[in-house]
């Protein structure tokens, strides 16, 4: 019996809510002067209060020394062990989109990329071509029919694009046609199982119409595929936790991974306060609301040290909005560390404070990495949140006579 | 392969002696008032000194945010992962009034309710009847005989009952009667496979008849049966760990569940004083015991605060009996968290300390919640203290060249 098991078999719906405040990329790493992370450096009252007030711990969003993309970081917030269930790039590229992925789609992530005269890649990226151009070569792609089935091609960003393969019953084991070097051909698609044989036929057709279309558009002039996938089948949080869940992001893609696990997704703005204000406005309406703050974790990618510093100062200071609703249960940690000092995502475990009534508060006094490694929760893994913060919401059973 | 296929391989016979004392429900959360927790409000000077010279720590009987049944949460303390080995509720019950359950029999918990003249449920629990009342009826329906199935019908506490279904080599597979809710018929019992069929045809004959000798009984005039099981068949404690165990414990379910994983169950009074000297008088003839406390539980769901307290406290003045014994190790913990507060079992970690000669001491100097946070058995599933205990008695063996 695996976790969602478990919670399906004992879970409840009841009048509590449960606000979880995901502080994209929030651990980080001391500053090489002060010795203080980004967070430590923060002034953050209102956390430090809450910290107090509740019981804190270091969270693994995979497994300690696994650093994660935002789809296994993001499914593990929710209780889903992102071991198993795994989210294909190409689909996590379309949702970063906001395209909306039917249930038979495949869909793969494409890069435009230069070829020479004898068909050898010299720049997987095409020189990061513009978002703009990107657009335009798009349209010289989109709509084809191949075998009857339907391209769509869309531009996420620079040389990023994606395409997606409608109808004809395609399965997506086939291999990617990114070699992942320069210096030799574009490989081609082949069917990783009896079925996916229509798939790679497709794929590689579309591959030499594309090559065609493109030939005068250097140095756009070939495209790259990979991480062919299908939306995957997920049990929706609905069903596994008897919530009525709610998600408040701003950027496509976690508003994507929302939709997945069965959220409603709500529209919103893009500040901090915009976001809190959004829950404000629809807090009798749900009781689960995943509530996602991205900037921290583009300022740990700039290796914006500082920017870092201010926007979690930023959050501290709009936290007394979310307060005033009184959830009966507060989780805020993050998806994963981004600390600028690596300019990306990082295998450090993320701190964690959770908030209830009923949490039995440990001796932690301000919420930071290294308070967090005395605090009542102790380190575990990320799929181990929701089971506590429906515990401290009284919306579990017992197990088990 | 998993914790006891380990420990059958690497555990060996020796003279050591262990001694696990579970204070049943013993985590708790603080008073309002003090900020204390039962555990840290009472006088524990004998738990305080072993902690000081022992190791502590934290156990998730389950996993963190499951508040588990007695049951599961014991089979965990005794190293069997409680969400494999599963103890149905008609079992547990059963192992609540000591009846003697053999291999193949089936059995299901049982409520006397209250049908109106269309057959549909008013009340499920008929009024709560006294003992008395459910005793006598009991007798009624005791002995009945269908399809070759003979049927034992005991007494348990007010409106509950087992009814055990003894021969015909049948199956427990079978779906519940009880409707969980008022305004609607008791169910039919229908079969989960295809082995059932005969289960589930007893079991509805067996409602019939009831309903047939119980209509001038009102409000006591119809029966509802769920969680139908069959004693599960555990690997035992001796051929895991190759132990002589024995169950100090004056609740029958305690010694019921210790009997599945085959300890020989002693006789004993029901003080705390008594355990420990039926601990002290059979002390050589054992090489592990589960001495088991009670009321500590019993005050908590109560919630009385106070009564926790000093039942803690009288724990902890007996135990120079336990302590002048000298066993190698010593564990002291609870099978799961019992706040006064939550006048229930609840989902918190349980403080644990562990005593050996060879436990590697940490700087915790008294035993409680907020204390153990900091111990060096850090926060670990209760599957794992059986493998410490053994370990720390010098009874496992190298794994691995």
């Amino acid at each position: 019996m695996d976790n969602l098991d478990l919670m399906k078999e004992i879970s409840t719906s009841s009048l509590t809510k449960i606000v979880l405040l995901v502080i994209d990329g929030l651990g980080g790493l001391p500053g090489l002067k002060t010795g203080k992370t980004e967070l430590e450096t923060a002034n953050t009252p209102n956390l430090d209060q809450l910290a107090n007030k509740g019981i804190c711990g270091l969270i693994d969003p995979v497994s300690p020394g696994i650093t994660p993309g935002s789809a296994p970081a993001h499914l593990a917030l929710f209780g889903y062990d992102p071991l198993r269930f795994n989210v294909g790039r190409g689909v996590v590229e379309a949702m970063g989109i906001d395209f909306d992925l039917k249930p038979g789609d495949i869909a793969a992530r494409g890069n435009f990329c230069t070829v020479d005269e004898a068909g050898l890649v010299t720049d997987r990226r095409a020189g990061r071509i513009s978002t703009e151009k990107c657009a335009e070569l798009c349209r010289l792609l989109d709509g084809l029919v191949i075998e009857g089935v339907k391209l769509l091609v869309c531009p996420v960003r620079e040389h990023r694009f994606i395409t997606v393969f409608r109808g004809g019953g395609l399965v997506p084991e086939v291999s990617d046609s990114d070699p992942q070097q320069v210096g030799v051909v574009p490989k081609t698609v082949t069917a990783l199982n009896p079925h996916a044989g229509v798939m790679a036929a497709v794929a590689n057709q579309f591959i030499a119409q594309a090559k065609t279309i493109l030939v005068k558009h250097h140095p756009a002039n070939m495209v790259l595929l990979r991480g062919f996938s299908r939306r995957p089948n997920l049990p929706t949080m609905p069903e596994v936790y008897k919530l009525k869940p709610a998600a408040i992001a701003s950027y496509p893609m976690y508003r994507g991974l929302a939709r997945l696990v069965g959220m409603q997704v709500l529209e919103t703005g893009t500040s901090i306060k915009q976001e809190f204000a959004t829950l404000k406005q629809n807090y009798n309406d749900y009781d689960f609301f995943f509530v996602h703050i991205k900037e921290t974790d583009s300022a740990g990618e700039d290796g914006d040290f500082d920017r870092k510093v201010r926007i979690i100062a930023e959050v501290d200071s709009a936290l007394p909005i979310l307060l005033s609703l009184e959830p009966d249960v507060i989780v805020v940690t993050g998806d994963h560390s981004t600390p600028a000092l690596l300019k990306g995502h990082s295998w450090h475990p993320v701190p964690i404070l959770l908030y209830s009534q009923w949490c039995r508060p440990d001796r932690v006094g301000e919420f930071s990495e290294s308070a967090c490694i005395s605090g009542g929760l102790g380190r575990l893994p990320a799929t181990q949140i929701m089971p506590l913060a429906m515990a401290n919401a009284l919306k579990l059973t017992k197990f088990g006579a």
